[in-house]
């Protein structure tokens, strides 16, 4: 249902778990970017009105997440601040076609391959994390993940044909499987 | 209270009026860049929380008013489209301080001079459209523009002091109103 082709190991999970702190923080500034490229959506395709609308409930629901984790961090006495993000999102934006309407296409397969492995690493962190209360954190909005997983897959069904779409998601999720594998040394949502 | 220097004129009235579909696909266009600017605020200055909570209420604003304007095209059977932006935010956004916290004071200002003018507009528009469902949809639109320049100005107060920000306001305000009567010879929000 998520179009992964790889599945998070447990050294992500040792890795993470030994850096809540870090953890937060960067999920917290994964929600504000989530909402600021789904923002850019509505900009760069203004006469998609399906888009614009499911969007625009997107930058609402990735805001209220990104004030859930601050009320976290706050709640547990931790500082939000900027910090080093992982490199996986520029990987990721560098495999985006620079002609219409391929472009579309690409952009919305990958914020659908982002919330897909979000789902699957909130996921893991439900079902292993120690911290309990964070455990069910990241429980409740697991299903919003893959709602938005499932949106952006098909708001790009509208910029390309089924057989065309079904390859460069293969393709995009290989990519994203092999950057992940790659990794950065630094615990991240997406290290 | 607006902090405005100048009062738009009645050529602008008699511009936009003759040309109601362009006015109102600009409008929705300036509502989703306000969406943007004020996102964009909240990745620059992470740790201000309540900067980071009045931004995000005016973003969810920003994009209720953006698909009340493309409702509005849509009723009156028009489609809404790119067209060429005002030169105005890209001249005011050159005024921005290259340099912190005078960067952020700039940043807040400008945001809440836009809005001041915005309202200045919206209330002729209101006054005077011999179209009234349309001078009814900016009287209601009214009193967000004027919230929303208090608060940006209320911001801005974190990070200078009273005298300075009273001073940078009257310069940023000035240089506005000499944009404006510079102006665009097409019609928009802010020509």
């Amino acid at each position: 249902m998520l179009n992964l082709q790889s599945t998070t190991p447990e050294s992500w999970l040792h890795q993470v778990e030994a850096n809540l702190e870090e953890l937060l923080i960067d999920h917290a500034h994964c929600e504000r970017k989530a909402a600021a490229c789904a923002l850019a959506l509505i900009g760069y395709y203004v006469e998609d009105t399906e888009l614009a609308a499911a969007m625009t409930e997107i930058v609402n629901e990735e805001l209220e997440h990104y004030h859930l984790v601050i009320d976290l961090l706050t709640a547990r006495g931790l500082k939000f601040r900027r910090i080093h993000p992982s490199t996986y999102g520029s990987k990721l934006h560098e495999l985006i076609a620079k002609h219409e309407p391929q472009r579309a296409v690409d952009r919305l397969l990958i914020a659908g391959l982002i919330e897909a492995r979000s789902c699957e690493r909130f996921g893991l962190l439900r079902d292993r994390l120690a911290d309990r209360e964070l455990a069910n954190f990241y429980g409740s909005l697991f299903e919003s993940e893959a709602r938005h997983h499932s949106t952006y897959v098909q708001l790009a069904r509208k910029y390309t044909d089924e057989a065309s779409l079904r390859q460069r998601l293969q393709e995009l999720a290989a990519a994203e499987a092999a950057i992940l594998a790659d990794g950065d040394d630094f615990p991240r949502m997406h290290s």
